[in-house]
Parts: structure tokens; C-alpha cells; sequence
């Protein structure tokens, strides 16, 4: 299938209209026009080179909403019309442990992400969401409940259920203490998502200045790590801590704010962190750990958590060719919101 | 009680005999004869001030064998005769969650450790093991099953407690697969007690030079952290590792060989580490945790655990004269067996 998206032909060209075509259709395929795509700031760190070489041309975007516009002749769960979204993966071995256990993202082989990766059967290079189409196999294809507004709906692919996963694993519910250390993309949902679990949350940041923000989307409190008195009054006082900073930063500041076997997840930084001083984690027993997005049935899931919930990502609607200016305020800001792509309009020549 | 010790008059005088008195039995006391009084590698750090300023004459030791001499009128679990143990804590609060829940040494008000705490009622100074006699509150006192070997059994009661406790705490059983990190005091007990719990301990060195050191005491392999294929070769292999390496290292040449949703686990190094990298974490939702000895119940517990199946740390046993001598031997050569005092010939002149 002819179609066209937004590339990058080098870890710096920025990204412009690129034509490209489809896969034809293999029989548990699922053909999808795609009308919204989150925009990820792992998306910036792929391209850019950060997190290792990169194939290209490229186009990033692993926040996909769309329609149904064909399937092939196994797909058993979805029909033309039908709303559905692909996030971070489109592949895994489907055999190994990890798979059964629906936790493809830790497929013992290696799960084929939706840009980027090598295709299991050809080979070929996957491509993302910034584009017009896109074919899937069924399996990591979600439904998308029409409670949903699909406008907003996109960031739950990533954003919401990178922050969602973490909150089950460990096992969130009513009356857990959670702190969020940031309030961006991903922070903002995880304040969301804890919250309506029932969750006591506080947002933890460089400052107070979004007290505001934190209050209205669910948290109780707002924490400043700069704030030396408000965090020993914190001390032992949280569950669990989502941290969302994609920076290199300290563990130290926070691990003595976690009660007795409480958990310092990460889900924003790939890379390096602080030296990390072991008193406060042995003196209680307190861990830290990582976690990546999350399985498929997890994150169909979360979707419908959000759709039953009335939980959306904020979003700010963007047109194709208003991406790289997105991805200029992205690293430069660390907005609070999530920019998503308008795709309806985008026309293949 | 008029009694003889051996002191540190400051964090680098050495030890010397030191004459004191243990305080007169409350209701709830027990006084025993120390018999043996093992050496652990926080008795330096302690009194050397490695871990804060501390207040001098100092007599430590927390891994205490002895007879029963004298009890309180309230006491009800021991009488003249019996044999008993004390370890690294003498009180805590007993009324706070975690003291309801067994875990004493994670008690809110902090616990009374067995030297260089305050006494709960008199704020006199505790003092430790190296010594005649020691009296404790009954709460805080072990049994000593006649299976143990007493003069073998001091370092049970901390080396022993420190990795019996993460191992149960993590859920180890036949099968699981345990990485020890150093086979030192801590390492060799965390390698019997593994084996006798089922698990499969492959013991994690510099070099492979102490393979048959590990296998003797149970191990099933031993592999080199300066190996680099043999690492990759052992990539995602272990549920749990052990760290009980006692001074600042990395974690990323050991992270990547945890399995997905693995821990390792820090008892000896209590500092900085230096600066991990995220990626292995977030890509196998790994942990990284500390854990602080024990309970007094779990400290039972492996005390009567070692009793039934015939545990006993390796130790060397040696003179009261010849502590600052084994003090020496500890901090050059990280030996792997304990070194316990002989107290039964020191006398109270």
C-alpha cells in the first residue's frame, strides 16, 4: 500500500513528508488508516541517536489511533470501521515465557518494535505512527472503546500504560501512597492512573509552581525535592515512586522518602544516574527497580481503565507540519501535556 | 555486674582489656556468660567511625554465644544453664508496626543496637560482645539448640541472619537460582544457607580461584566478574543475587545477569556505589534492594534452620589477645571464614 509519513533521513535532519509504502497484507494483518499519533519524547532520543545507531529513513511514533480499512482473510478480532491503536510493539516470538505470561515487551527474543526494528518474517525496517497508515498483526493491535475521545486518546498507548504497568506490578490500590517525580508526559498520567485506583498521590517535583496542575488532575499534594525540611517531613512516606525525569539525576534525594520495602521505579531515564549512596535502602529494605511499557493485554487493559475512568492524557492537537517545531518545545520545555498528530488531513499524492 | 571487655578508647586505638559494669537485672533481664563472641566486618567500620561519629570506650561485638547465669523475675523463656545468643540489637520500641510485624530492626524509633546505642531507659551506652558477660532484656535473647556447636555458632547471628533474611524475604526455594557476590563471612553463610534451602548458588568472584572453596560449601559454579563472555554466557540467569561485597563497586556488570523481574540484593557495602546505568533495569523490570539483618523471630528461625541442617559458618577460632591481630587480617585479606573469640578463660579480675 502506497502511503506517506514524517521522516528522518540522519540523527539531525528533522523530519519532512516521505512517501514509502505498506506491506501487502498477510493473513492475520490488520490494514489501519491512522488518524492520530502521540508524539514521544522517546521518539526525539530514537531518532537523535541516543539510545544507539539508528536505520534510516525513519519515521518515529509508537502512539497510533485509527480505523480498520482492510484485514486479512485469520483476523478474527477486528473488522473494517473498527477504532484501534498500536503502540510501542507490533511483534514478538509469541512462544517463549515472557510471551505466554502477556509480557511480549521482555520477549526472550527480543520484541519488534513499531519503528526502528527488523521485521520477523522480511526483515524490513519498521516504520511508526507519523504516517497516513499502517499494518499490524492482530495480535498487537488494541481496540479503542468509543467512550474514548480518539482525538486524546493516542498517549495511553505509551505514556499511559508505561505509568499504568508499574502502578499493578507493584500493586497500587486504595489508600497507597504514590509520588510522581515529574509532571510531563508520562508524570502527568501516572498522577492520573494512581488516582483513580484510589491512590493517595503526591507530585513530586523541582518546585511547588505547578501545585495547581497536580491538585486538578488528582494529586493530593505537591512535594519540592529542593525543599531539604519538606522532604525529611516526608520521609518513609510513599509506597511506591514513579519516576518519570528523562535525565540523568539522583536516587539519593528520594529513596529515604519511601516507607519500608517501598519501590523507586524508573520509567523516564535510559541512561546513566547519580552514584547511589546503599544506607537508605538497606536501613529499609527499599528497592529500586525499572519498568518498560507493558504487555498487550495490559495495555488493551489500560485503555479500557481510561475509557471507564473518563481518564485522557492532556493533549495539545498539532498538524503534520507543525512536528518539528513540537519536537524543539519538547527538549526545550518539558511541557506537561502530550502533542498529538492530526493525521485526518495528511493526503497521499 | 562488675565484668571485663575489650575496648576501642578511640576510632584508631586498637583494643584493649577494659573494666566495666553491666547494669543490675531488670525484671524482664537475662545475664549470660559470654562463651564465644564472633567478629564481623561492621565492628571495624563502627569503631573505626566509617559509619559516624561514635562514643568511645567502645566495646563491640553482636554475635554472642553464652550461659544463661541470672534472670529478672519476669522472665519466662530462659533459667540459669541454658544456652542462648544475642545479635546486633538489644531493644527497640515493640510497640510500632514493624515491631508487631517481627521486624525490629526496621523499628519507627530506631532500634537499640547491641553496642554504641543508648539504652532505651537509662541512655546509658550499650556495649557489645567482646566481653565476659552481657545482660539483655529476655525479648531480644535467642535459644541455642544443643544440635549447634557453640563455639561455631556466633557469626549465625549476624553473618547468618544477614543473608537468611533476603533470601526468605525473596522467596527462595528449591530451584531458584542465587548469585552470591563475594564469598567472604557473608558470602560463604549466604551460599549454605542457599544450598540448604534448595536453591542452585553459583558463586560470583574476581576470579574463578575459589571454585573449589565453593563448591565445597555447596556451590554449584563459581563465575569470574572479569570474564566477560562468561557473563554474557550467564545473561538474564539468576531470580536473586546476594551482594556482599563490602566496599564501593558497579552494579551494571551484575545487573544484566538477573532474569526479568530479579533482584540483587545489598548487605555488605554500606556507602556509595558507583553510578549505575538504567537500561538493564528498565529492560527486565530488575531490582536492585538492600536488606538489614533480621527480625528476632527470623533470627530464631535461622538459628534453629543452621541446628537441623548441620550449618555452621567456617570460623577460626582465637584468643581475646588476639583480636586486634584478626582486626589486622580482616581488612587486608577479606577472608573467607569468621573469626570468633574465645571467651571462656578471660577473667574478671
Amino acid at each position: 500500500m502506497k502511503t506517506v509519513g514524517y521522516a528522518a533521513h540522519s540523527p539531525t535532519s528533522g523530519l519532512e513528508p516521505y512517501e514509502f509504502s505498506r506491506r501487502k497484507l498477510r493473513g492475520n494483518d490488520v490494514a489501519i488508516e491512522i488518524l492520530y499519533s502521540g508524539i514521544c519524547h522517546s521518539d526525539l532520543h530514537t531518532v537523535h541517536g541516543d539510545w544507539g545507531e539508528q536505520p534510516y529513513p525513519l519515521i518515529p511514533g509508537h502512539e497510533i489511533i485509527g480505523k480498520v480499512i482492510d484485514v486479512g482473510p485469520e483476523v478474527k478480532k477486528y473488522k473494517v470501521g473498527d477504532s484501534v491503536g498500536v503502540g510501542c510493539m507490533v511483534d514478538s516470538c509469541q512462544t517463549c515465557d515472557q510471551c505466554h505470561n502477556h509480557e511480549e515487551q521482555y520477549c526472550r527474543e527480543g520484541m519488534t518494535a513499531t519503528y526502528g526494528s527488523e521485521d520477523r518474517i522480511t526483515g524490513e525496517i519498521t516504520q511508526g505512527g507519523y504516517s497516513k497508515h499502517i499494518v499490524a498483526r492482530e495480535e498487537f493491535v488494541l481496540k479503542i472503546s468509543d467512550k474514548l475521545d480518539i482525538s486524546k486518546a493516542a498517549p495511553i498507548l505509551c505514556a499511559g500504560i508505561t505509568t499504568y504497568s508499574p502502578l499493578k506490578t507493584w500493586n497500587v490500590k486504595k489508600g497507597t501512597r504514590v509520588g510522581v517525580i515529574g509532571l510531563g508526559g508520562l508524570g502527568h498520567m501516572a498522577v492520573k492512573l494512581a488516582s483513580a485506583m484510589g491512590a493517595e498521590v503526591t507530585v513530586i517535583s523541582r518546585s511547588t509552581d505547578k501545585e495547581k496542575e497536580a491538585k486538578a488532575i488528582g494529586a493530593k499534594a505537591i512535594l519540592s525535592s529542593r525543599d531539604e525540611s519538606a522532604l525529611e517531613a516526608a520521609a518513609s512516606s510513599f509506597d511506591l515512586i514513579i519516576d518519570t525525569v528523562p535525565v540523568k539525576h539522583d536516587f539519593d534525594t528520594y529513596t529515604p522518602l519511601l516507607d519500608i520495602d517501598g519501590t523507586h521505579v524508573i520509567v523516564g531515564q535510559v541512561g546513566e544516574m547519580d552514584e547511589p549512596v546503599t544506607a537508605p535502602l538497606i536501613m529499609g529494605r527499599r528497592r529500586i527497580a525499572g519498568s518498560l511499557i507493558g504487555g498487550i493485554k495490559e495495555t488493551q487493559e489500560v485503555l479500557d481503565f481510561c475509557a471507564e475512568h473518563n481518564i485522557h492524557p492532556d493533549c495539545e492537537v498539532i498538524k503534520p507540519e507543525q512536528i518539528n517545531e513540537a519536537w524543539d518545545k519538547l527538549q526545550k520545555e518539558n511541557p506537561s501535556h502530550r502533542y498529538v498528530i492530526d493525521m485526518t488531513n495528511l493526503k497521499v499524492s
